[in-house]
């Protein structure tokens, strides 16, 4: 048996085609015909234009909310028309269905993955397949006839070689006095999510005097908060946010703006 | 008997939270992991990031367009994680899930509040609520078990001291020969709404000379139209818009670029 | 018989009206109110202002991919309030609901239009109708009333001068070694879609040496790919893309930028 709620009846969406031309509308009429009953919920179409990482972490932040039975379709996919793979990946809950080029890392990490399909048959396909286009082409038909309860089986062999990207890790020193860190996001309010988890730090702050400090460029953050209204208006401060992460912010206003940080930012936690 | 139709099927989204995020997407999944048959509407989730102001007068304008029934969820939420309250507000025709902290003043404005709720009832949210997402883990379950048709006096108890926020209002004086309003939405053409309701621009106009100029700055209007076409390509006008307030444009042009306005700009009305 | 499934389900909306003000919301509010069943896609909101060119484009590029029966509803309507009628154009599979204002013009030249109807019949309009939004008043609940199953001719009259745009055409030179043509959508990648289809490209491809120059500004393209993957990251290339048109690209690069390149511009192609 393959994934629990195989009659699902939604549909993920999360691409970087941006949402003023015809690429998402033309995904969801082609998913829309061979399934006309099946729910198609945006995650998010801003993805940075082929930014793989990007899209990586931002579904493996949304896609645990679905119902069991969910069908993931992602798709940033710079290799469009050249050999790379369309993947089906299936854990006990979702499926995920995307190129294969690494998009699906943090999935890989973060849920039990049972198997990993090359997507090989056409007739699952559109009747005519771009070169430029397999969203619309095979991605939203593949995820449509995948809601429709086919057998994943049917759409080609499974794989073990699939694509991973390397993901950025944090890091503890030795004498765990230390964190190497980096910003792997910053949401629309500009607060700074870092790659430390939660265990991660305490480990760190246990063995040492609780007093801590980030830094990140010539910026110095000491305060652990609990939620953003323990700092008055402009005032920084770091807190574990909703994904488990360590994250930086400035009470209502953007730490990002602020001092110009981009993704990929080294940051350091310092125990004293 | 609370809400006319209990089971209703539509859920409206009203946030900060942007479009490029997880925040949406994971909300979405949270709701549907609830309530999997919901139609989940976007208002919008452009609201300029913790502008209270701006999500209340965006949901007057929408939400009365909606069926009996449906349940709209505003999140803007600059305290969450504070002490500040999760309510719902009730009216004959509709719910209205939000943080306790003015977003729904228009709403208790416009529309006749049969009671408001304090939401503590945490069996209604996620099993781990966040102190930094309270979108996901508290109003977006808590909209879809209401859509489902839980009794909303389970949610917790009802309150009269709900948060209100000032709302900006336009005045006459007392010779009827001057109205004090301001610019309080732009909207996507440039057009600026102002407060001034068509009932006292009229009880104004009856009192004097029908001849009036509108002054916003160093801009005079003096031109009261029917339709944007009334004018020519770039000349500029006042109407009365789509949701009864007076409003300035420019004929296909962008008054609002054009003269570098800002939403809370005074404008003055004066009947000769 | 009008339109092969009259009880559709599906209603895709394309507007000039952007996602961070209530016209979106107000429009699917009042699609629901009449026909609570409905699915409501968006095709795209963010069309530039005015734009009837642009929208008219990007609903030709999407509209085919959608199940049969499918109400269309378009709206970029710079003459709302004036005279200007609203429409209804109907094929064997395809409603389109829209000003006609030339908005529909790409679609009566690639799908077989059966008849166009003056949509007159104001008890299919909500109660209010206001003269500056009929997005909501017209043409959301006419489009509503359609996917409900109404007979279209009960809207009103058959019309044959219904308006069409002028639609920039790529036409080559007697001896077939030059086409002339324009740059007709840029899309989020930065990639340029010119209006040369592949029919005109090969038959003046046939007539000649196949070596081939496009010449746009000071820029050439000699190259023709069968994917951007044929091309290494920033070189330039052209090819048919998803939409049948010869595309001009950077690859993983935005191509627009590079040479601030605008929609218009003139593209010529130099058979040798």
């Amino acid at each position: 048996m393959k994934c629990a709620a195989e009659t699902s009846s939604i549909i993920t969406l999360t691409t970087d085609f941006g949402i003023q031309g015809p690429f998402v509308g033309s995904m969801k009429g082609a998913i829309l015909q061979i399934n006309p009953d099946v729910k198609i919920i945006d995650i998010s179409h801003q993805i940075n234009p082929f930014d793989l990482f990007d899209a990586a972490f931002l579904v493996s932040c949304a896609y645990g909310y679905f119902p069991e039975g969910t069908v993931h379709c992602i798709v940033v996919d710079p290799g469009v028309g050249s050999d790379r793979r369309p993947v089906l990946a299936i854990s006990k809950k979702y499926m995920f269905v995307a190129p294969d080029n690494g998009v699906l890392s943090y999935i890989y990490e973060k849920e039990a993955i049972d198997e990993v399909i090359h997507i090989k048959e056409s007739r699952y396909f559109l009747d005519q397949v771009s070169r430029t286009f397999h969203g619309r082409d095979i991605f939203a038909p593949v995820s449509a006839w995948l809601a429709r309860g086919i057998d994943p089986d049917d759409l080609g062999p499974r794989i073990m070689d699939y694509a991973r990207l390397h993901l950025p890790k944090a890091f503890a020193s030795k004498d765990g006095k230390r964190i190497y860190a980096q910003v792997i996001h910053i949401d629309i309010f500009g607060n700074l999510l870092t790659n430390i988890g939660h265990d991660l730090f305490e480990s760190c702050r246990e063995r040492n005097i609780s007093k801590f400090r980030l830094r990140f460029g010539d910026i110095c953050i000491e305060r652990l908060c609990q939620a953003y209204t323990d700092l008055k208006k402009g005032e920084t401060g770091a807190i574990f946010g909703s994904q488990g992460f360590l994250e930086l912010f400035a009470s209502e206003d953007s730490l990002a703006k602020r001092h110009c940080i981009k993704k990929g930012m080294r940051v350091d936690v310092v125990f004293e």
